[in-house]
């Protein structure tokens, strides 16, 4: 484990939908085969706490959803602030006619034990997902269903099962894109009184 | 129409999916056989854009579901951290054991023409839904695909087809909330040097 995720901790099953409950843009990552592939997607959410699922859209252009699909497993990790131009280019470049794609966006990749596929280093957040195949949804509607099976994240930004992005340096922040590279940081925090999270 | 939405104006279908591409928090709003009920659920989603159609997960628990389960039509807006109380309190409170539920957590209801489903005034956007019946997913996943006929947003915040939560009150910023009430407001904004957007 070098410096690129020293601060990397695991996240309990139970508390592992709370890493997109807040809507960030997520990397989904797979490899198959020997190749490796990152894109961004904005459409990825909940879908169940316990066990956690979680949805993703994934358009049939995409070199990634090959890949998924024939592996089972794919990563959604959270990016930051930091890494937006990272997280554009790989929403924008294809594996398809760029075989270097990785590379030329900065994606630097690492793995960790009994996941099939590589997670992107210097994110905020990780979960693992085994594919649940439903045909129909991914044909008529791109749309994936995922299984977390693991999660982790760094504890400068998300710790004790919950954010801390307030307490954090600003360009740790989850991204949240809009349209065309336009993209908004997660802003301030606001806590009921009788909260006890 | 009153000072309650004297801001409001349509926003073409093909930029609707902007509405909630960022991840906030939303309300689900429906009405069947004179029953009208508002939830909020963060677990809402864009899943096409032409014609634009979202995802929302709603727990069979919930009033709401059966209100747009017979009448195939619902609301999705888009609450504000002026309204994160209302939010909470809409998302918790059951119109199945508080018939007075609405007013309680202080929600105002209006109609748009051509819509057969009320919305929340106050809100910064709204996204009038048919339901697209898929019972496999509603029933196994408590998932529920619409597609959008058509959208509002309130101009000081969504006009030219862009979010300019930059340039008004931070009290008109959209809602992310990650668990147990707590909430984070959309943050600073970053554009790419070449968007045209």
């Amino acid at each position: 484990m070098n410096d690129c995720h020293s601060h990397l901790a695991p996240v309990s099953l139970d508390k592992a939908y709370r890493l997109i409950n807040h809507g960030p843009t997520v990397l989904v990552s797979a490899r198959h085969d020997g190749v490796e592939n990152v894109m961004a997607a904005a459409w990825a959410c909940g879908l169940d706490f316990a066990p956690p699922k979680v949805t993703v859209v994934i358009d049939k252009i995409a070199r990634t959803r090959e890949l998924l699909e024939r592996s089972g497993t794919f990563v959604l990790q959270v990016p930051t602030v930091a890494q937006r131009e990272m997280t554009w280019q790989l929403g924008t470049r294809s594996l398809h006619n760029e075989p270097e794609k990785l590379q030329h966006a900065g994606a630097t990749l690492f793995q960790m034990d009994g996941v099939n596929a590589p997670l992107v280093a210097g994110c905020a957040a990780w979960l693992a997902c085994e594919l649940i195949p439903e045909p129909h949804n991914q044909q008529q509607y791109d749309l994936f269903i995922g299984q977390v099976t693991a999660a982790w994240a760094d504890t400068r930004v998300f710790r004790d099962g919950r954010w801390h992005f307030e307490n954090a340096p600003p360009e740790m922040r989850s991204l949240h894109h809009f349209a065309g590279g336009h993209f908004y940081a997660i802003g301030e925090a606001f806590a009921r009184p009788d909260s006890d999270i």
